[in-house]
């Protein structure tokens, strides 16, 4: 069988990484390109010395020998930019597979609220389909334009929206707290991010202000069939280096049983390989998911406030980036899903 | 003046660690005694070198002798155990200040029902004052057995408490989010707090069963007023030694603007060395405030859902527990409250 | 082509983890019977959450099922017990590989200075080849019984017997100072592993004591050619969790050129997979090689002593014990040498 | 009795943070000027939170105020730019205190060899007394211009020189290894120490090259009264905010014995209240020492190479630094050496 020739645009960052290292290894893959205007023309083994051996080298993006050369292409690029690039390799007529953010809202009103600038491509936010596996992975077998979710939403949306769908939560006075390793910032220089500001720190941020907070409520909505839900949603900043942990309260409707429960999770997630739902009582850890592309998660349901508390745990690099982005790239390329994601 | 004479019973922990910490610097304490069972007979500087010169040397626990010789006494127990020795030393004449969670909650029942036995001496809690001193200072200056607050709860309490009074947030719906550092479980040997077991870890524990969630109750009911609260409160474990983040949500009233809510905290905690309100829109970070007794916090109006956010951080073991007892010490017997804790 | 059938015998520790974590990928291996005394009749989901969908489970270790049952066994047990286990499963046919100390040394006297008891099976070490495959490779694809090296040893001995058996260095006088992360020392409850202890902490340790001594001793000396060898080594506790940097302190001989050593490295090393060859002046980091099977090198000379100053970095748990056992399984079964490895 | 009134000069890194922290609660002191061009107009608790309160305000440098309202400064500046303010402050009359690699080096030649720059104040260089208190205790009494060493530097000359002026080991063949944490590199916003990079990592790095060792050659040799001694020195990045372990390996002399090593420290540092010698086979830890300005140090006689090695651990940020910087300070000023700093 013929390999995916693949380029990776911006492969100088933390998801660029991930990919790098989940796509050397990944046997259907051959890559072709990697991007990055910093390093151009720098050996891998310069930027990440554990993938030397590899023999790439990173060169300026260049997207007419990304459609001369390649099937597919990965954006691990700064919102904004992405659009960029999108457009021209769709018109020259392959998938693009989208980590940033420019196409996961399907309104441009909240872009613009939350990115602070007037969306770059709206006229190809109708091609995008929302990569999520697990909940739309059939558009995704045709999508030219993949928008990768958020980190935090992969991590919220897998345990939520099955209970939202199935009837047994309710999508109103729904909280997040969620907590996150410090490579969900970026490989940013920046005073906050240095080692001693991090280690020994616990902080949240960007309180309901943080842009994941409209896609996290957009799908939920989606999953609850109402026109829109809002949520509270605080992340945390904890030194760590990868995995995010969410913690979810939702009211329980009268339907919900914590039987009920697994066995909607059983019928939506049954076949899903990266999902892996511990049980009534049970809690994930971050530890458990590192370097993996699994989704981990529990529930509780608390009798003496009648809410459910879900907790979940995945790693921020691979299912809440690079492994989805590979996973999405494997079903749109009729692969088997897992394949080199074990 | 007259150096106030202490005993340390339970040394040997975390919290004895900080108390020793504190107290071998506090001008106008001669720490006479220091107890553990397991380490009686050694030099100090066996168990914690920094405190090599000291002088101190660990001792069985005896209570005729702590009567003899001490003015107080500081209880760094597990829960049970402490109520054991307070009896004889309140008895015998000198307050009692308790670090375990002996005498925090008022009922009986939930006692029994988080600590799984009945409550140790039942008739000692009449005589309990809680240690909050930012909301028991008159009772803590002449009370006998001073029960210092949980950690978690410490961090919850002090914001939310003085909003609660104020009338400003509802006592409806509240929903805490607490992170912790590992040296919250104690100086425990057991597979889960080895270092690689923490390490690159986060994880949820003891969700709506936490020993502290009570506690927490118990007092926000007494702030608001009203009969008792319930509220969902989820503890989660990060690799850091120290540090305690609570983010709570709460509910607003129509009375709340946050200029109500500054005023408040101004009214309320103005005088109160240890709080430091960073103001809207500003969020603590438990590295502003390890080795400190200090407890910082901020809020965020979550105007999309009428919901305030609070976020809180002390050191869990100086404001949530050893340093608060220290502060309570110096309250009840006339010192100045910042004596040897700044 | 036939799968290896494995077993790994004590699987529930952090050697036998690594071993799961890449024999569950391995192509050519099934793994057949994982044991362990304390966890026996638990599925490994309990132990290794991780690892829930493989499907095995943890049983009590018996030599005749495993010898009806596997091709081979991989012992990751304490020193002393491995011997017992490894004298019957060789005598039923079956290669053994050892991740034990118990025969890295060739001295019965050695053995009972460094680790305090009689050699458990001296009958055995004629049989024993020592299993650093980048310089034992032939005798390892008809060894029976194949003794891993300890990990700090495998961090030394790549580097340093290069240049020794080159006549580069001299073997005198060599120091080597190594870090290491907190899995080296076992999946240990005991105080001082704890996190608060070991977090924010650097701390030497067995100075001039470590059981790794004279096994690096003893195979700088065969690199050598010389009868013996005497060297410093002084390990020291890392806050990490995985890795080991060693810095090794070797007297340059009067053939010592920069490029004498690099031809050394290309010539002895060139086509070994696993080798990593930084150049003159470059440093390694063990975050380039932790999940990795590689050992990282470089060096400088320090020409104001006229000394070699060579830094090593490896995964303590992968080159340093379990990835290495597996590269010896696959020279051992006439496989790839790379298998399942990268 | 009056307060000293303290200028610190460059206030805002890590040095100056420190400085802060100590400063603030020394009792004899009153911090009249803290500057930072960066930061000037600053309230302290924008760029510090901790230090909220004390009512600092960061200014821009200006040497005449500090003449005018001062009875010291500090300098916590990077090289060549202390040279730039010791000397109009000293002119002006106030004894310096620098932090800075300025002042440290005798020798002009090797400044320029390790910081590629002409020497930015060499008429000075006669006025200045090295600054480490257990050995140059009389000179700084009178000093001028005080040159606090350098934070490795500190941790190799305490164990070392004491016995290398008794005769116990030999200035030849000195080996030194040492791990630092990342504040030690300051708070510098770069890529190699963002938390990420950092984390999870342990490198060497300025093998040979790094800036402390020439100035811990020029030390040793004072101690051993020779003209030079030449070592090896390797400093390593740890994943710790703080701290310092050195390890050093020395060849013994005929007068060796552990005891007469034990005899020297006692009578060199008898008196000395920062220095605790925790005898022969007992080691040190960086926990026991960080925040406070004790050097704690043990060593071991390897007999079968018969050499000495030390452990030694400081706080970088402390000992290394700030603390003695303020230790440096009390004599000068004739106070308790301690004060401040317990």
């Amino acid at each position: 069988m013929k390999k995916i020739r693949v380029a990776i645009v911006g492969a100088a960052g933390y998801a660029g990484e991930e990919l790098l290292r989940i796509l050397t290894r990944h046997p259907q893959v051959e890559i072709k390109i990697i991007t990055s205007r910093q390093n151009a023309g720098k050996d891998i083994a310069e930027v990440f010395p554990r993938l030397a051996g590899t023999g790439l080298t990173f060169s300026m993006p260049d997207v007419n020998r990304i459609l001369a050369e390649c099937d597919t292409a990965f954006l691990a690029l700064p919102h904004g930019l992405a659009a960029e690039f999108a457009e021209p390799l769709m018109r020259g007529g392959i998938p693009v597979i989208d980590i940033s953010a420019d196409f996961r809202l399907r309104s441009l009103e909240k872009y613009k609220q939350y990115y602070k600038v007037d969306h770059p491509a709206p006229g190809l936010l109708k091609d995008a389909v929302y990569g999520l596996p697990e909940r739309y992975r059939e558009q995704i077998r045709k999508a030219n334009l993949i928008a990768c979710p958020g980190c935090y939403v992969t991590s919220v949306l897998l345990p939520a929206t099955a209970l939202l769908h199935a009837g047994l939560v309710s999508p109103e006075n729904i909280i997040v707290c969620s907590l996150s390793g410090v490579t969900g910032a970026g490989r940013k220089v920046d005073l906050p991010y240095i080692f001693p500001e991090c280690n020994e720190s616990m902080r949240a941020y960007a309180v309901s202000a943080h842009r994941h907070l409209p896609e996290i409520e957009q799908e939920l909505a989606v999953a609850a069939g109402v026109d829109s839900v809002t949520i509270n949603f605080v992340p945390h900043l904890v030194p760590v280096n990868r995995g995010i942990n969410s913690t979810i309260f939702m009211n329980v409707t009268d339907k919900f049983t914590p039987e009920a429960a697994a066995a909607a999770y059983q019928e939506q997630y049954g076949n899903d390989p990266f999902i892996r739902f511990l049980g009534n009582g049970k809690l994930p850890d971050t530890k458990h998911v590192t370097l993996t592309n699994v989704c981990e998660f529990g529930f509780v349901h608390d009798k003496h406030t009648n809410r459910l508390i879900v907790c979940s745990c995945i790693d921020n690099l691979t299912k809440g980036a690079s492994g989805q982005a590979v996973q999405n790239m494997n079903i749109r390329f009729g692969l088997e899903e897992t394949t080199g994601l074990l």
